[in-house]
């Protein structure tokens, strides 16, 4: 396991706010071990460091008393969603309260007509869109993971159908949020766009609990397409497939998904689900509109990628078949795990500019063979982001260590390429160096911002910044 | 004319940065008053006030220079694109150095595999436009005027296509800025998205030149699309209109503009432009897509809008055409300034739920009828957003307080119905009061962002907040 960020704990100040919130928080507030350790429990590979109470909150009013106790007393607070954050952002490295969101799970409203709803931040996206399914709406964003759309404003989450509608960035119309003093902001209206002073919305976004817990989310939404409409094509090669997705999103297709598989993920997937996929790069495509449109883009697509070389193309329209077709990538997770049975893997997330994306997933290709790791790629393509699971023994020290070097590896590169070290997982704890690499001085500000919001340095200690 | 926000004048800070700058900067330092005038030269109703002096920087070293010495004698630094702004926001009311961007016009590249591009911030969009033609690109985002991009990245522009295409938010990647101890940031990479660190660059755009001057702009860019179809209908009533507008986007049709001209616009764009439109509510529209697909939007939008009771559909598909059916939009602002020929036009923005957009129009019709004004509305109704142009005598005291009313009134109504007091214009000089109504505690914490970025309050004072 790699070291986590480690702090001074206020022992002192952790125990008085314990008394207090167990008083007023009664069985909603748990110092257990197995509650503490679960609330640590973190994807990545860095260690879990528990906090030392985790409480449920079941309104704002409640997020801002727990707050105001943790000012007075210095106590770190750390807001916790569904736990599937991947750099170690739910860590406590000073210790201090989990603020379990999970309970505020209630969608408060859903304007139809506006194309948006407000929703408690404990409200997970398949929960929304069981919800929204009968008023023939949808909320877009997909990170995999059913994670709750505070957890997502959070960390800015986006997956795989960022390339058609976005990021949380574009997602969240407002939110309101308790700051680390207790007060209660709301960062915008419900209007669709707003000139009205610093855009507090996309501040918060993004802040992984370090400067204020999100309370309410206010969401654009979208109508469920009339069609949707799938295809798939295998490519010679990596080159081929990123030239195929250029391509494509030159000509301005609409593509609501477009997912790349390496030769890697396909035989991991061909394995895992009997499928006889050719062994070669693998896209994966989603388009949504008008009956007719889906059609002529599915056309339009089939045509550029097979001038960039690709073959075996198949499409469809039906539910069913889009299902079979994408089976490949919907299981790829466990499937890819059966490349090294016993492996833990460990996700990494960059995203370049994509005229480098070819040169950046062959790049990564080459140096996981160089280190003799087993890394299959997967990317969002349309956006040129990108992710490894490197599949490694947690007690080896040095496939760890290689695995470290691995991603480093890709940070760095990502960055001298005009990218970025973490298209859509965060900094956490786990890509604090490569923030500064990344962005140099404009570091400094983000810190400025957060000392003028949280001088006492309570909010999620240790992420992003050292601080 | 309405007084404009007043703060102290720092004069021995003034003469001292007066001396040094005229010494570094030669001929491209101003003090004359003509060129002083025409830098506070400002569209609202808001009272001129001249900076001490006008420079001309050509590079980002520069501008920091200029900053530095301004920051080390207290003085203020207020930016300027092209003076198109609506708020006051090139004021100086304390004085100070006007930094004039207009020198640094450079494109700086074009990367058309990434669909983005680097520009300096005095390049304007027509210039961009006109630049990226032959590459098969455009840059979609037009505000009406030909602005400067550092310009609509500060003030959050956004305008016709925004329904579309997105505001300034949404389509600036990255920023290069000098914040105000001259240090140089940058706020991202190139790559499409990112979620490393808290977004400075959305930070920045809206800012107003209040935490820093943007020298250099990394913009998205679409490609131009193979249709382009205009359509055009009118309607009995503004709540027919409405109802179109909110169905048309509910169904997820791409509208690329959709634009409400209320029954006094058609009446001064018939006598202007000689014209015969039915004097009643009118939307005009684009489709952008495939050759099929703006012909299957422009189908299905017309008959949602006859289902809402339009009537005269009009649609085409050549440029030549397109253009006479839009004439009536294109001339807006001279046909009506016509209305009242000699008088003064003020542009107002709000921007409401498109649910309330209706209620909002008419309301707002309503109350100028009662306040005996004439102010005619167009809207980019996809977005809910609106202006009305008051046609006043500026140098009639009664009716600048009417058109001060009719302003409030709109505001007051806009943040009633969960809008916001400014969808495109920004805060400025003119909407600081409606910024605390909308957004109360939160402005505190905008607030703590500028005294963090800017302790001495040299950026573009006493606009967004007075300070």
């Amino acid at each position: 396991m790699a070291q986590a960020v480690e702090l001074p704990r206020n022992e002192e100040g952790i125990a008085t706010a314990l008394g207090i919130l167990k008083q007023q928080f009664g069985d909603r507030f748990h110092t257990g071990q197995a509650m503490r350790d679960q609330h640590a429990h973190t994807t990545t590979y860095i260690k879990p460091q528990a906090p030392d109470a985790v409480v449920f909150p079941t309104s704002t009013k409640e997020v801002s008393d727990i707050i105001k106790v943790c000012a007075i007393h210095h106590v770190p607070v750390i807001g916790y969603g569904t736990g599937t954050s991947l750099e170690g952002h739910v860590n406590a490295p000073a210790g201090g309260i989990c603020v379990d969101l999970s309970t505020m799970d209630k969608i408060l409203s859903v304007n139809a007509d506006d194309l948006d709803c407000v929703v408690q931040p404990g409200v997970t996206r398949e929960q929304l869109n069981t919800y929204l399914r009968d008023r023939g709406l949808f909320f877009p964003i997909d990170p995999g993971a059913n994670a709750s759309l505070g957890g997502m404003a959070s960390t800015r989450a986006s997956g795989t159908n960022a390339v058609r509608y976005g990021t949380m960035k574009d997602n969240v119309i407002a939110l309101e949020a308790v700051m680390a003093d207790g007060r209660v902001i709301r960062t915008a209206q419900r209007a669709k766009k707003t000139s009205a002073g610093y855009d507090l919305t996309r501040l918060l976004v993004g802040s992984e609990g370090t400067l204020g817990l999100i309370t309410e989310v206010t969401l654009k939404l979208q109508g469920i397409p009339e069609a949707i409409r799938a295809a798939r094509m295998s490519f010679p090669s990596i080159d081929a497939a990123c030239q195929a997705v250029m391509t494509t999103i030159q000509y301005g297709i609409p593509v609501a998904r477009i997912e790349l598989m390496d030769e890697l993920n396909v035989r991991a997937a061909n394995a895992y689900a009997g499928l006889d996929l050719p062994e070669t790069p693998l896209l994966l495509l989603e388009f949504h509109g008008s009956d007719n449109a889906v059609v002529e883009q599915a056309e339009m697509f089939g045509a550029i990628a097979e001038d960039a070389g690709g073959f075996d193309f198949a499409t469809t329209g039906t539910a069913e078949e889009r299902n079979k077709l994408w089976k490949a990538r919907h299981d790829l997770y466990w499937a890819t795990l059966q490349l090294r049975p016993g492996a833990h893997g460990i996700s990494t997330d960059v995203c370049v500019p994509i005229s480098r994306l070819a040169e950046a997933v062959t790049g990564a290709q080459a140096k996981a063979a160089a280190l003799g790791l087993l890394a299959p790629i997967v990317g969002h393509v349309g956006d040129g982001n990108f992710h490894s699971l490197v599949l490694i023994d947690l007690s080896d020290a040095d496939e760890v260590a290689r695995a470290e070097e691995f991603t480093a590896y890709l940070a760095d590169e990502a960055i001298a390429m005009e990218g970025t070290c973490t298209g859509e997982h965060g900094i956490g704890q786990g890509k604090m160096p490569y923030l500064v690499k990344e962005l140099g001085a404009a570091v400094e500000f983000m810190a400025a911002i957060k000392d003028a919001f949280d001088p006492l340095g309570i909010m999620n200690p240790g992420k992003i910044f050292k601080r």
